[in-house]
């Protein structure tokens, strides 16, 4: 077995019928700790040149790595009938996760064989899209979206009710504690009062914000009683429908997996 | 086709099977967008003359628009048997809805008429019959009313209950903590101890008032544990009715819309 | 029809299939009237000659009503063959509920009586026990019971889980924050802990107690993620076990009702 | 009747179909009051002669008590053949359960006769191994693992969800907050981020952490609104997985207790 087979069979996920192979299993690892890296990075109290260094290094190994990946994953994609040929490779390379796979190590790259030293914060973040990376072997990322498409018109709806509620609430609590009584300063405007409206209605409540004034306290003790309900419904709503579609997605794996089991059965008996 | 039939069909919700008119979806957005400006309009620091001139042009414009939408919406009512004639178009306009849009522009035009720059505050807030108009093309408003008196009865106990705990537990806490160990000011009456109780048991917790004794501590953890189910109950009760309304809703649409187009099918058939 | 009857259809609940008379609903009213006045009672800034004679006129009034209805109840019991005679009132005044009217009115008025002008803040709280006169009329406080019972061995699990999660929080913080690192007072023995481990876990959050060095949030964010599905399990638990009791009860309700009425109908045809 | 074999009823849970015997009763009620005095123990106020005298006599009791059940437990494991002689007891004591009930004694035993007067902290942390003595006649505990594992790809699928989603918000307001307009210190490295992000997601919000800017409060509240079922996630199908094993558990110990009197009915029949 040549090594292109044996880099498709290692990089494709079609490839295999179920589960990671060890190589996609280790990328997602490097992506994982590389997000890490990418907090830590951040921290003004790391930022020393011990740690420097061992980020700059973790940086510039991550970046190779990926852009290795990245050649393997074009070269070996010949494997599939659909990509052979530099036609082939092309569309292979226009496809969206290749894109993302592209986008994850190219800019730094770049900017490293320029010797700007990687310090432009911005393109850190393009490192986000590594999330793809991820997104392509977990197929909750794509339940996620399917969720969202089946409850639709319910998501919709509830979303206009909520966020009519917290409007409504902070127009209320604006005229009641912003112009009556103490005029106080959070609640001096109706976008202000909507700071509150939704720190209060999702039951945040940092406490930056709340009302003072008996009035306030008595209108803002009705909303939250009878609001919460209407607030929390958009999260109820797509939590039942994700919940429903990856149970779905389960139960028709398992299926088709018995099915395929059974036939190759047949098929073996029929060998006989 | 004349110009009261083509209005009648932009503006009539009653003229389109489903979804909305190119015409009613801008009024839709129009809407939005004038609640948007509600609520920057009162925000002080936007209080400057650059956007003190966008506010006045956008609200002259707004208000003109829906005196234009109302007279095109009463004068192309006359296409519908129901409301022909002189008489008929007086009980159009004394519909809820043809109601709420003589409210969204006839008061600040009277006060721009009469010149007096549209600054009276309480005025504005009658723009919120505004919410009105949109309310008409969105069938979860309608749902809401339904799925309330649908759980009346669960709702009202559940209410109830929540209430009652939520008074206990201020009393309790008024002892605890107002009259015994510290005499913590934000204990110091019944009333101001549910302002504590409602923001504890709907879990918003603000922390400007909080048991400081080690026995009021001990009591409001308990009171926390035990309580949260009880007080989450009506918004638990009113999230199940709304979504079993809103379902059923859908369901009977979709059904509706089935039977008609094996209607018009049948219809077609028979033509030929 | 006599007095007697007349009170007794007037205050007997067992004398209506469903719904108040219009005697109890005005007691109801009464009530909830009174614990209005309890809570304004101890507010501080209330506490001037004209509310305090206002309360006073309030309380007088209330205690007389109550003990005239209790009267009222013991003789017109005498209707009900159950309570008939010295010995059938005697075993009236010794039922739960009669106690419970007894003492929202008894306590007060030895104390009027005896000219202290009901100062003493301890008697005030058995007022409380006037919830006791509602709760004879709204079903739903015994479905209370009922539902603790029904999901008992649910419920104990599972707050003996959410329990066991908030000691085991408080004790991790407890070392990670209290001794360790910066030796926070908030952490520093773990019943302290613990209150910070009630306020997080039943995401209350009032922000007086909260972790500040990078492990103490470390460990804060995984409890956080992880342990709030299982402190709200009781709550939910109760929620649904109380939701299912109370939807048997209407079905049922209902049901009996359908068959009085269908008794009803047979008895009619079977006189004509 | 010998001791060995009353000591065995009184401690063996095998040797009860159902329900704690007294003794063990006893040694649960014993547990819990130990993790009570544990908590207080490490309170500062209480760290005066009295109570330290309480503590230690509490201490040397428990200690003695438990290594008096140590002993007798492994003594009466002779009754059941699996553990009989000398190599049956060695069996019976590399159990997880007697590992555990070796631990909540031993160490501070140790240190006692050694005359150090249990002062080392860590040590007193062992005690938390007294919960495994009563998770062994909880049944719920068991459960518990159970329900992980029943939903645990569910579970998997919802925490990573979750978990991006608390990482991208952080990474968002960074943006926003931290680099962007007011540079605030508390958003000051993607780290510092995710505390806020946890705080919020969670609903917890403590209120030390939160964004100023209008457009952080723009996103925050987008973020909270959006993302706040998503988090709820892993909670929920966590408290559903372990809601439905604690009642299949039910149901099938039911049945089993049901058939087992079934057989004894029938072998009653069988003898006569």
């Amino acid at each position: 077995m040549g090594l292109k087979r044996r880099l498709y069979e290692a990089l494709a996920p079609e490839a295999r019928r179920t589960g990671l192979s060890l190589t996609n299993a280790c990328i997602v690892g490097l992506v994982i700790l590389s997000f890490l890296f990418l907090a830590l990075e951040t921290e003004p109290t790391l930022q020393v040149p011990g740690w420097q260094l061992v980020f700059h290094v973790f940086n510039v190994t991550v970046i190779c790595i990926f852009a290795l990946e990245y050649v393997a994953r074009v070269w070996s994609a010949g494997i599939d009938p659909a990509y052979r040929g530099f036609r082939g490779r092309l569309r292979f390379m226009a496809q969206f996760y290749s894109i993302a796979d592209l986008l994850a190590f190219l800019p730094e790259l770049i900017l490293m064989a320029m010797g700007s030293g990687m310090s432009l914060l911005v393109l850190r973040v393009l490192r986000l899209a590594r999330l793809i990376k991820i997104a392509r072997f977990i197929p909750a990322f794509e339940a996620l979206g399917a969720a969202v498409r089946r409850a639709s018109s319910l998501l919709l709806t509830s979303l206009a009710l909520a966020v009519t509620l917290v409007y409504v609430a902070a127009v209320l609590l604006y005229f009641v504690e912003g112009i009556g009584g103490n005029q106080q300063e959070a609640f001096a405007s109706i976008p202000r009062a909507i700071w509150w409206s939704v720190a209060t209605l999702t039951t945040v409540g940092y406490g930056d914000v709340y009302p003072v004034t008996p009035l306030g306290r008595f209108c803002a003790g009705i909303i939250a009683i009878a609001g919460i309900g209407v607030v929390a419904l958009p999260a109820g709503v797509f939590a039942s429908a994700f919940s429903d579609e990856l149970r779905e997605r389960e139960l028709s794996s398992l299926r088709s997996e018995l099915e395929q089991t059974r036939a190759d059965a047949a098929a073996e008996k029929s060998n006989d």
